[in-house]
């Protein structure tokens, strides 16, 4: 048995997220299995490094899968970007040690989320960022920031309920940096949990205008409350930039 | 009677190009018009500063109406915006002298192409660029973008048969920068004829690409036959980025 690599980059606008939901084809693992299938002529399960939500998109998703074709690894990336939708494109095909599991061996991950801060939309970015037009403090978003680095649990800042694994995570690298009037945030972190960026850039958005203070981070953490947090932004703004191993 | 001036922006993907068919709502022209006759309560031509073709985007399209309509402009934009698909964006609206024609009045444009150089496609850039994976000598592009610098009869890098109205143009500027796996090409001239833009870009990239000699700038302001020179590149890759007045 081979095992092969794929580094995808995908635009999610049209699709409801990675993970397949029975035989839907608008999943972008649905859509990837599905030609992956025709290509080798034997039905293939692929492993991704995790789930993105509906509406999000990613520059570098990592996933495995194993098979006993033959191909060439050339034929097999001009196959599937002949095959696929144009929305998804294969970057790299890789093939890696039998013992490579794109989940349980991801180390970390970077994602970056983008807000249009400006009272006019953008027809450009309409799909990928988050439209939020308050007037925002900069300076104290980064306080913010600064306050989310590090190793914390972050349940409260999560869609989870109690659980029995650990929700602690690190957050290694937390940063803003000013496009234009557009604001791009950057997350790398040894792992996140569900909704975890989109609620943080929820309550980080929410200090910066003002309708939080900063003080409700130390809250959340002590609390563990999501609904203390701020606000789940929307998942259009948000793409999987890399996948550490 | 005001005179009302708009600079628009928009995603050409979904649209059949600006110009109104009929009473499709396929275009932008027709769009905007529909919007704008609910508005105002009263049935509202608008004039563009010239076409857009099918596919094609814009950041910065000018447009003029008249109307009787007492609306404050600060209301006007904020209809707009908000009936408006997604896609299409009034940036600006202005009040200006009666005399001013969006059309008429234009001394000048500045358009965008981008070509995506590169075997692999992208996602994010599929309804924005031109995918052209051939090896590209950007010195030669180079040489042949200072060739077409300057006033010449453009008639064999349009689609227009012979016609009784000049043809003759001036570019003003033509430049290439790479932006990574994309190259993006600014023309800025007085005016463009009808796939101008997009047969001079075809022209440019063949011969990067080597499949057209230099010479054949000066062999097609000679001999005005259009099926000498290059392809006519598709319309995704284009911008409208500035109209000047």
């Amino acid at each position: 048995m081979r095992n092969i690599r794929l580094t995808i980059e995908y635009d999610g606008t049209r699709y409801l997220g990675w993970q397949r939901l029975g035989d839907s084809d608008k999943t972008i693992q649905g859509k990837i299995e599905n030609i992956l299938t025709q290509m080798t002529r034997s039905k293939i399960e692929i492993i991704g490094s995790g789930r993105t939500d509906a509406g999000t998109h990613a520059r570098n998703q990592i996933a495995n899968f194993k098979t006993e074709s033959k191909m060439e690894r050339v034929e097999m990336i001009e196959f599937l970007n002949r095959y696929l939708p144009q929305d998804i494109v294969v970057k790299k095909v890789e093939e890696v040690p039998d013992r490579f599991h794109a989940r349980y061996n991801a180390k970390g991950k970077k994602y970056s989320y983008y807000v249009w801060n400006d009272l006019i939309p953008s027809a450009f970015e309409r799909n990928y960022s988050f439209h939020y037009s308050e007037k925002l403090d900069v300076e104290l978003m980064n306080e913010a920031c600064q306050k989310l680095i590090g190793t914390h649990d972050f349940i409260g800042f999560s869609s989870l309920k109690k659980t029995k694994k650990s929700t602690t995570r690190t957050i290694k690298e937390l940063a803003i940096q000013k496009e234009g009037r557009l604001l791009h945030f950057t997350f790398i972190g040894d792992g996140f949990l569900h909704k975890m960026v989109r609620i943080l850039m929820g309550t980080i958005l929410e200090i910066g205008a003002g309708t939080l203070k900063l003080e409700v981070i130390d809250e959340v953490f002590e609390s563990k409350i999501r609904s203390e947090a701020g606000i789940t932004v929307p998942a259009q703004g948000l793409f999987l930039d890399e996948v550490y191993y």
